[in-house]
């Protein structure tokens, strides 16, 4: 029956999601810049350790994992909740949580009842502070690996004997090279196998040949240090504390029993963390427009400007505070009907892309909104939103680009002779 | 439990809708039009006296009554489904059954048990085309019928003995002249009484005036003829086969019972009615852009244009699509929403004038993005989309303009200091 | 120097053609749509009839040719601004004189002395009616009629002996059929000329094809009747009172003679007419625009809508004129810099096509703007802005479409290695 | 006659502002940016100090005061071209050039001769580091300094005799503090002028008191230490090497010579002076679109991003290239217009607000886009476009916002019943 009434259940994850944030994320920011200062991107990241401590405390890694598989974790709709409420707060912060969540997806999607018990493990605990990493991006680019007659990603494994043998530059991969640079405690890692029989050299060749590898920091230990370079930490213009290394694989040997998936298999398993992601993200843009339109409406209903009367009743601020509302009630209405819709359909991913390209792109125009409101106030550092708009760019961009990625994966889904438009919403 | 799921009789309703639109509103068009010739815009609106007839049959209007009045009517949300069912096949054609509803409206929230079980019975049968309209716009305006120090309406009752005097002029208000411009079987006309008592001039007298009084086909025509009058038909862009006319009172007397809502009580049950009214524009606005997605997509699918390849192998083509079928989407979601929003909350307005705006403005873009899409055949009339453009331009200025009406009643929200923002979604 | 001042010679041109506009112009609509009435789309065409002659007289043929060819045409400049003074006041009247000037265009600019000499001289009068149309579009798409591995046009001729048979399908060409169905005074179709000796099927074949033959009405004259046939006068949306026929050459033969441009050329020569074509519809939109405005500021000035202000009172409604009038003074602006460039510079068509671009989808959105503005008053037939909103829709999708065929230009100068994204500006 | 050539003259202040701006301005944000690692916001500005010399010896000072006062000042549309070449190349150590130029304006427009020859003296040379500053905005919002019935400006003065004694708090004005916070050489302070003889309370009273007082460094030097303070370097989110100070003026005391503007005059001379800035907004917006445009066309020219092709080849990168390359266009067609409109008709200044809206909204925009072109090696810090959106976000907000005073002054010129739409293109 179509309702949208939290279960008691989801008022308490999200009244508890809610009590993190106030608690923990509120004076995140003022802490991770703090460490700005000393030179090296990476002590922004590692300033956030203690944050991240109080997370696993609280259950906040344990509840991105399945409660069949040990976890606390509930639904899609139940993170989409928490993940609004971090970002409603801080998102820099919260993305190092949350990149735990994505590494450790193709795990709970793809591995084997062993390779769970094994690796889950780490994150099943209230204590320390485990990562994990989902390492798929590359300095080249990656909307691309399994493009008909694409070269494929450059990070390939060769088996020897009963290792795998890696290779290959990767970047951006949040939580890649963990608290210490010598790797998170789990990172799955997307390449090529190279398969010396396989001389086809057909367009799926790439598609063929993409596999998922376990990385753990145990691995990376017992290789030489050189196996695993962090190559830098590229500075980013927001989610500064995020944690995103250019690395480095060479010739890193890690048991053969750490396949995640196969050669053949790796895309799909790929493609289905990076859906149940893409409505996260919608998530994320709506956490952000909240932010915004409480910001924006708070200031325009105490604010005069220099004139007789508090600016909301001026219809031009009016106008803005409502374009900026309509779109994040918008958003959240579709990200949580999309959240719901996966796995139901075949091809219920559509509306995960749509929340995911409706919900970033309108983030970024919302805040945007909100600053040409506040007006010049509000590009102060600290007070004002340009931090909001910083980390607010990126949705568009990552976790799959909307040019690149998202709208290629839809167009796809459309050409689909099986599709019809609207079984998502009223069935087959 | 959040849901986007039908109930079995949710799905029953929509399944109705959707046979009745493909049985009956399907040639709607081609019937209306071909009416167009005779000159005379009224007869456009005449040639679906039929399909009205079939719409009574098929308990399309005893559906927009309540259960507990003698009607087949459920929630909004189930009105809504019908909405977008209607509107996914044929724009103006519905609009006269709807209208009907909206005419209802005021008696079905405001009526003694007297004057509804009086006035409601033409319209819990299944024969005949009873017609009900909600008389509110006059030609000078509506907008600010109650602003602050604002004149009000100029359509006035006076009281004498146990008749009210009515005069004015009114326009727009679909339905209102009947089928053969002697009265819907119904109207309930806004208007202002008054009274010789009040002879304060506070900046809030034109809403302590306002009420509504029922003016049926049978007052009419107890009147001299001249008291009712239809002064023109006013021919339209799209919605060509609605009947909306100039109309004027003129010492049109009717039984003091007739009164529906008294001095002062108008404004709101007014306000009330477009409330509801508004997530039912967003639905209409949500049918409009699945008919233009449906259409796109096929020509897509099929056309090459003289190239290689179908037209949705094109990049460009396929954003256009992604953009169509991302507001739909996102429309449809909100809609629901505000639908089942409406009455929980003090603010529970809010979704809904989102609903309508959102709704109606991303489907007059819509439009214009499919035509865009498919180019210059698009503009033939019949084939083309150039109808439905005509039909979706009506969406952001009817039922209250959405610079005029709809912004300016979330701005008022927006500047309550009670109001929370998220009350509607999670609660206080 | 850069200046923005008309010269005296501008501003008598101009002056000409806002005084032909307010006397002949004015009235056009109430005359076509009077021509409605009668069944069959031809006689709203044909009811422009004294108004074109009325267009030859005042020498607004003429003024489509050049001087060096015994016209009195001027600069692209000159032409934008008649086209704006016209669209200011009435589009589709004014579309037939203009697609005059664009059925010269190809002889204009390819054809031999001879041929211009000849063909031009019903041109150069002052009586009459004589009507030119470029004939491009086919009704299975235009817009990849030399795409690389594309077929190319149905449309085809063959050389026997000393004549050209022509067969095939076209669509769309404003003045195509002529007052009375038996062509326009001049056509040039843009056909494929099958060389029997060319067995080569390289991916440009099409476009090695291409040619363009001259059709005059005395080489129908000369015809089997059937050689030449109306098929429909398709019914558009807007421009309602265009010649825009789908048409059938069956075995047409025309002298050799007529061939305006060798296969091989003829793309080409569409793509110069095409070219200068652009800059022009630049020019409609911002007529459009100009309209647009203007109704809208004389309605905010002067309505209150039942308030106690006029309405330009309102931010809201005050926001929606500076929108209109700003995208109405940024298209102006790069018209004439479009108009000025083209010829200067290598990629100086690149201009022209954003100044169509940005012009025609300007002008549907300010439209709708001023619709939005005025609110359900612009519903009105006649009134309304529903006729300018119809006839604007047409601006992005004609003229080549702007997605598949004007910013397939674009992006095509843009891939070219010697394109300097300035020299158009500042020089190489 | 219309022309959009440059003159030789021009040719060669662009060339040479292109020049400067590739040796010293390329450079300039590694400059101020290593500065940053101080702490204290000041130092970032201080950093420049060298560039800004430079530019005095350049001539770059002197060219913003009219060669009639002993400058080398030329037309409003020479100093567009000027903007533009820097803005291309980096915005926030340019500001600081122009913000002298900006600070000298009230000078320029209102000075007596006497005034003129003293105070403008130090900007005339070829040497040192003089800095202007129009000193207007302060923290409590400056959108409604004279509107009716607002109080006006917090900052006032008093005549004490032979001096005026001036208190209150600025904020924002750039250059205001000077490189040791001892003040610019020159600041034109707005403040109201208290006269105890005038007792009227009208709604126009806060406009008849604004008035324009100068401070120069030796003023500063002449008064109590505290006297001048300044108590904050506010930092903000782009720009980061401007000097925009919250400054506090306590009994400040000043020669009554120093009066630029009487109480009554200073409003008129501020409006012009954010007339002539406005231009010059649009193009600092066209600057940025001219750098994300080339960024990213060089970006799609080479990247394949693991495909077969370059990125150019996929529509949708193609149609943001577009995009941006049309508004940079339209906005420099637009901003030409409104530099050479400006003072010749009585609303010229129109055009001048419209440039400087439509210039700042679309580069904010086209950075954006931009973004989501590149996708994620944009959000880079340094090699990405983070900064330049940083940058562009203030254009709509700075130099009187578009929503709280831009706006508001185009809609006070269309109230005007003098004003006619077109007079600025075409003539009364
Ligand atoms: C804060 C942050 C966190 C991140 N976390 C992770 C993570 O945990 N794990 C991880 O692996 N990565 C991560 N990333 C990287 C991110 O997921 C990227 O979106 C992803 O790498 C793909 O990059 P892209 O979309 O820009 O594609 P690219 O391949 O870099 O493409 C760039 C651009 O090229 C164009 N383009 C490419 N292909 C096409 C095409 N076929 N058609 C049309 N246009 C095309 C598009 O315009 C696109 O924007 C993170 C990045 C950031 C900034
Ligand atoms: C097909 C159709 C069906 C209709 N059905 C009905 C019906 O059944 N019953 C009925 O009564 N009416 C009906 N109408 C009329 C419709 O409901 C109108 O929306 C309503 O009359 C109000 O008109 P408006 O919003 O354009 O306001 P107006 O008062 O006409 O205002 C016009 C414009 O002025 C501006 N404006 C006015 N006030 C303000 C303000 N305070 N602030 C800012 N801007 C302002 C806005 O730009 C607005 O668009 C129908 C109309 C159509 C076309
Ligand atoms: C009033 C009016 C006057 C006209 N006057 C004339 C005239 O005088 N002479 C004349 O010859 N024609 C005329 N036309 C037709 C007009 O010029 C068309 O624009 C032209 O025929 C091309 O049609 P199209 O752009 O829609 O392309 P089509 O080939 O019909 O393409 C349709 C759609 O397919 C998509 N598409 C096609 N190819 C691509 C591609 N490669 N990449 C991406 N998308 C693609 C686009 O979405 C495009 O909109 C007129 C039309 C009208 C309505
Ligand atoms: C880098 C930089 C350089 C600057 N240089 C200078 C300088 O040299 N000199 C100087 O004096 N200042 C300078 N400023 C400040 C700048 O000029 C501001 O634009 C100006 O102070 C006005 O601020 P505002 O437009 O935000 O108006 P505010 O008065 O702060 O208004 C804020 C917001 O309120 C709303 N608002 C206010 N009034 C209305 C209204 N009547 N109607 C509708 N909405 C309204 C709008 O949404 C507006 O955005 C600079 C600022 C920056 C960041
Ligand atoms: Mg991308
Ligand atoms: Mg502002």
């Amino acid at each position: 029956m179509v309702d949208f009434d939290l279960t008691p259940e989801q008022q308490a994850i999200r009244a508890s999601a809610k009590a993190f944030a106030a608690e923990h994320l509120t004076g995140a920011r003022a802490i991770y810049e703090a460490a700005a200062t000393t030179p090296g991107w990476e002590h922004q990241f590692r300033s956030t350790l203690p944050l991240y401590k109080n997370a696993v405390q609280a259950g906040m890694i344990k509840a991105q994992v399945p409660a069949g598989l040990g976890g606390l974790g509930g639904s899609l709709l139940d993170a989409a909740l928490v993940v609004e409420e971090f970002y409603a707060v801080e998102a820099s912060a919260s993305l190092t949580i949350f990149g735990t969540g994505l590494g450790l997806m193709p795990l709970i999607l793809a591995g084997s009842p062993e390779q769970q018990q094994k690796f889950l493990k780490p994150f099943l605990g209230s204590e320390g502070a485990p990562l994990a990493s989902l390492v798929f991006s590359e300095p080249d680019g990656s909307a691309n690996f399994i493009a008909a007659g694409a070269p494929g990603f450059g990070t390939t494994a060769t088996l020897q004997g009963a290792e795998y043998i890696l290779n290959g530059e990767k970047i951006w991969a949040t939580n890649c090279s963990g608290w210490d640079d010598r790797g998170a405690d789990l990172q799955c890692v997307v390449c090529r196998i190279l398969d010396p029989n396989d001389e086809a050299s057909d367009v799926d060749k790439a598609r063929r040949q993409t596999a998922i590898l376990i990385v753990t920091r145990e691995d990376i230990a017992a290789n030489d240090p050189a196996a695993f370079q962090v190559l830098s930490h590229p500075p980013t213009v927001g989610h500064t504390s995020v944690n995103g290394p250019h690395v480095r694989f060479s010739n890193l040997r890690v048991p053969a029993g750490n396949l995640l998936a196969p050669a053949g298999k790796g895309a799909e398993v790929i493609e289905m963390s990076f859906t149940a992601s893409a409505a996260l993200v919608g998530a994320m843009g709506v956490g952000i427009m909240r932010q915004a339109f409480e910001r924006a409406l708070e200031w325009s209903k105490t604010e005069t400007r220099g004139s007789h009367e508090v600016m909301i009743q001026k219809q031009s601020v009016a106008d803005l505070l409502i374009k900026i509302k309509i779109r994040c009630e918008a958003a959240r209405a579709l990200t949580w009907k999309a959240a719901l819709a996966l796995g139901k359909t075949p091809f219920g991913g559509e509306l995960a892309y749509e929340a995911k390209i409706f919900g970033s792109e309108s983030a970024v125009d919302c805040v945007m909104d909100a600053i040409n409101l506040i007006g010049v106030s509000a590009y102060k550092q600290g007070v004002g939103l340009g931090h909001l708009l910083n980390d607010a760019v990126v949705l568009p961009i990552f976790d799959g680009g909307n040019v690149g990625v998202r709208r290629r994966q839809i167009e796809k889904i459309f050409m689909n002779p099986q599709y019809k438009p609207w079984e998502a919403t009223f069935g087959p």
